[in-house]
């Protein structure tokens, strides 16, 4: 970490910006109204053609880089975005917002119904990756981009790439896609469904109307992320950071104590200061939209097939030790975008972090992506 | 399937002993008499040889072969164990009792307490491995058995042929240790964890004083048990036996309905049913007994020398796709026992079914097994 640029965007502040044209949802469900709440860094070059869009992952949010009045913890993207870094805000235009749906600003369940009766809560429609690059392109003509010089996302943003590339194949010149996949596994879905499980069984959570009645399903939600961040780690990853640490208690032969390893404290921890922070109806909605998500279902389920109608160039990265969103699943996707003729740089990372990797400072794929950020940039003039 | 021998020990019944000398278990609390629920077929010889002591995993019990009056579901090990079958009841005496702690039996939480007051429940006390190791010895003697031809268990019933080959070196032969492990790793814990606190943040869990307030915490015993039944999956056996099958809905557009895998409506049943027939304490206290098991923790954290104290030869079997017990956690084994002396053999079974291979037909490990029992037998003269 020592030799890690400290460079910051320094003090953000969230925007704001209210669309009144109804959003048609994929469910077939209008959204009458919608807000938008998210972060720019940089400038906008002469020629529009530096502006970069980030797509967050499931529980993340439109707070990318920089740090807010009064707060000490920067942005999720800190170690990227910024001046002199990877995604460098002295050339490029960054915007993210945050998806509608969740619980960061954006509509979603904790927001007023239009009518100001109620919060949405379990009302809210469903929303699917499609809907939120639907949203990402009306903000984009508020801004006046005509053309990303790149789209990039990791995790469920790797998705909202994917969808971009196929639904607005010339708004975009490349996509970034890191520690994604075109579809979930059995596997994976199965982890969803016991974390959602987690929170409906959860008696607080009141089939979804917590917030009228002030009773928070905290218990089931904490649950439903411990589960979740367990799997964003590698096995070898928790051997090195706890192994088999105690927290509390003895192993001494005459001894009936509890004994508490310190992963379990960990994770507990972690669980909880989840569930003080987000809302359960927003999270059931968000694991369902990753759950659904396949990118070929609409091309004969041929992944080769939907690249055809892309015109971005592509990186895609994956890393050695994430189990969640395995790098089989990212050569899959590669294999699928050279057959359809794309050009596609491709980086399996040794990185023993797991699905998190992306997120922590790994000099490797810093490499990469500033590797193919110059490429972006010079088309760019960036 | 189809050349699997499909003889079987046919109809059987499980035995009981009631031992009223009090077990002092490892925590320092003293048991003053327990039970043992148990079953045995096949013969012991007249050299009394032949027996072979089966440990049962996690939520498994003593009904290992065979059916019960009335029952159309035989033994957890019907494909392994019964006449002609690797551990083949014409040559060997196999005997395997329930662990105290459990709830099919044998003494454990759901049993009276001695004075008849009300059942243990919560206050049963903590119970490890070698308390289970101690139950089997004492019903050893019972049964005039003075050393086993070999004691064979997988998973956490492999942590207990371990311990027989520690605690008591000279009572046993062989030990076969299957998709097992000298300790769990951090992210094993973990998950173990997350189970617990399902069942623990279920209002139904008073406490663990729900039988005797008549609400059961089937909700977080379901979730826990749909965490663990996961993990003993391979992701590619999912893959296979589910993939992103649908079990209702549809992802036409405009459809707002819910949309449900298969694989959720599959865990979501294995999940009801277990919690319908298993005791939420017990699940507590076994999977603690799991989580503290630390073969070399009295020998300095160095099993080579634990290893130096058994005289048995050893079998040793992983399965490639099994991620809670994997092969590098075998390999450690077999490597501790080989430097210390001891005879082992190792295999390292291609199988796609994930850590539950074990209890399936799997032609390689069934030729695996079969060649290693007739060295047993001639030991035996079986």
């Amino acid at each position: 970490m020592s030799e890690w640029p400290a460079d910051s965007v320094g003090l953000v502040q969230p925007q704001q910006r209210h669309f009144d044209t109804p959003l048609m949802l994929a469910c077939g469900i209008e959204l009458p109204s919608y807000e938008l709440v998210y972060e720019c860094y940089g400038a906008l070059n002469a020629e529009r053609s530096n502006a970069i869009l980030i797509c967050h992952a499931l529980s993340s949010d439109h707070h990318v880089a920089g740090y807010y009045e009064g707060e000490s913890k920067p942005g999720w993207w800190e170690v990227y975005v910024g001046p002199g870094k990877a995604f460098d805000t002295n050339r490029f235009y960054i915007i993210c917002a945050n998806n509608i749906g969740g619980c960061s600003g954006s509509t979603g369940p904790t927001s007023q119904k239009p009518d100001g009766s109620e919060p949405y809560g379990p009302d809210f429609p469903p929303v699917r990756v499609r809907d939120w690059v639907h949203c990402q392109q009306q903000l984009m003509d508020v801004l006046g981009i005509e053309q990303w010089a790149a789209v990039v996302g990791s995790s469920l943003g790797g998705m909202q790439v994917l969808r971009w590339a196929l639904e607005y194949p010339e708004a975009m010149r490349h996509g970034i896609v890191l520690a994604s996949a075109m579809k979930l596994t059995a596997q994976n879905i199965a982890f969803n469904e016991i974390a959602r499980r987690a929170i409906t069984a959860d008696p607080d959570f009141t089939n979804g109307r917590y917030l009228e009645r002030g009773t928070m399903p905290n218990k089931g939600l904490a649950i439903a992320r411990m589960i979740g961040h367990l799997t964003y780690m590698s096995d070898d990853l928790m051997a090195l950071k706890f192994g088999r640490d105690l927290y509390e208690g003895s192993f001494e032969r005459g001894q009936a104590t509890d004994v508490r390893f310190q992963v379990e404290s960990y994770l507990r921890h972690q669980g909880d200061k989840f569930a003080d922070s987000f809302d359960a109806n927003s999270y059931l909605l968000l694991t369902r939209a990753l759950d659904y998500f396949d990118l070929a279902r609409e091309y004969n389920d041929d992944p080769m097939q939907a690249f055809k109608r892309a015109q971005a160039e592509f990186l895609v990265v994956s890393f050695s030790s994430d189990w969640r969103f395995a790098p089989a699943r990212s050569r899959e996707m590669v294999r699928a975008m050279l057959g359809a003729g794309r050009r596609v740089s491709y980086a399996e990372i040794n990185a023993p972090q797991g699905h998190d990797a992306f997120l922590l400072p790994v000099p490797r794929f810093d490499a990469v992506l500033r590797g193919y950020l110059q490429r972006v940039a010079a088309g760019a003039r960036a």
